[in-house]
C-alpha cells in the first residue's frame, strides 16, 4: 500500500505544492509538483480565493489521503507571516472540508527528516528531494521542492505521532498522520 | 438604499460576526450579532472548518453587500496571533468565493470611527455601539461588539477610499468598499 501525501508550502506571493506517494518502505514517488503564484497587485481577497481554488483543484486531481503543510513561524518577516498564516489558513480549510486530516511540519523537522539535520540550507533540501524522488533536475521553484520535502517529511514522521496538528493541539488519541496510516492501511485491505 | 455589512472580529477560540444595515444618512440598524467559538481541544484543520462552516451559513444567510474583518497586526500576543490570521484567511475566502468584496480595518480604525478617538478602551467601543443601535444591552462577548463596531466603521468610512483590502494591496481604481455602493446603489435603482 501507498500513503498519497499533498504537502503545501503556504505563501500569498508563491505557494509550492507537491504530491507525493510513499510505500511503507519509504520508497517515495512524485505525483505532481507545481507552484501558485499570486499578484501584489491583486487584493487579498483575490489573492487568497486564487489560492483557495488552486488547492481545491489539486485535492480534486490528486485525492491525497494527508495534507502536509509548513508550521507558520511568528520568527518570520512581519509583513510576510501574516499573508503566509492566512494562506495557510485557506489550505487547511479545503482538506477539512473533505475530511483530510491535515499535519503540521515545521522547517526544521523537514530539514531533519529530509537531509538528517535539523539546520541545512535550503539548497541541501532540494539536492536531497531531486535524489530521493529520483528527478532528473531540482524542482524549481525552492517553494516547490519544499513542499515535496514536506511531504516525504510526513509520510517519515508518520508513525512517530510527533509533528502533526492533532499533537500540536493536545488532542489525544491518533494524530492525523497515524490516522491515515491506519485508515489508509485498512482501505488496501478492504481492496486486495 | 442600505449597504449591508458583515463584521467579522476574526479568532480561532472566538470569532465575532455582526450583521448591520446602514443608511446613507448613516442610520444604522443591527440585523444579526453572534460568537462562533472552537474548543482548543479540537486540532487546527477541525477548529478552521468550524469558522468556515459559520461563516457560509452567515453569508449565504444575510447576503451581504460587504464583509469587513479586522485587520491582523504582528502586535499581537504571538501565540494567538497566527491562529487569528488563519481564521481571518479562512473569513476572506468565503466571501471572495461569493464575490463578495473584502475590507480590511484596523482595531484603531474601528475605535476612531465608533468613539472618536483610535486610543479608546473596549468598553468605550461597547457602549458606542449599543447606543449607535438602539440596543437594549450591550452586546456580549466583546467580540460580538467589536463585530458590529467593524461593520459600522466599514460602511461610515466606504466613501474614504481608506482601510479596505484594496487599498492597503495597492490596487488601482474603487475599493471594495467604494465599489459595494457603487453596486449597491446601482442595485437599488434598478429596483425603484
Amino acid at each position: 500500500m501507498t500513503l498519497r501525501v499533498l504537502g503545501v508550502d503556504p505563501g500569498l506571493t508563491r505557494c509550492g505544492i507537491g504530491v507525493v506517494d510513499i510505500e511503507k518502505n519509504r520508497r517515495a514517488t512524485m505525483v505532481a509538483v507545481g507552484v501558485v503564484g499570486t499578484s501584489a497587485e491583486l487584493t487579498l481577497d483575490k489573492r487568497l480565493l486564487v489560492i483557495a481554488q488552486a488547492i481545491d483543484e489539486w485535492l480534486d486531481l490528486h485525492t491525497p489521503d494527508v495534507v502536509a503543510v509548513e508550521r507558520v513561524f511568528s520568527q518570520m518577516n512581519v509583513s510576510t507571516v501574516m499573508g503566509v498564516a492566512q494562506a495557510s489558513g485557506v489550505v487547511i480549510v479545503a482538506a477539512a472540508r473533505r475530511g483530510i486530516p491535515v499535519a503540521l511540519h515545521t522547517p526544521s523537522e523537514v530539514k531533519a527528516a529530509v537531509t538528517g539535520s535539523g539546520t541545512s540550507n535550503k539548497d541541501a533540501v532540494t539536492k536531497l528531494v531531486t535524489k530521493i524522488l529520483r528527478l532528473d533536475a531540482p524542482p524549481k521553484p525552492a517553494d516547490a521542492a519544499d513542499a515535496l520535502a514536506l511531504a516525504l517529511t510526513h509520510a517519515w514522521r508518520a508513525g512517530s505521532g510527533m509533528g502533526s496538528a492533532g499533537a500540536a493541539n493536545g488532542s489525544g488519541g491518533l494524530t492525523p498522520a497515524q490516522k491515515a496510516w491506519a485508515d489508509a492501511e485498512a482501505k488496501a485491505r478492504r481492496k486486495r
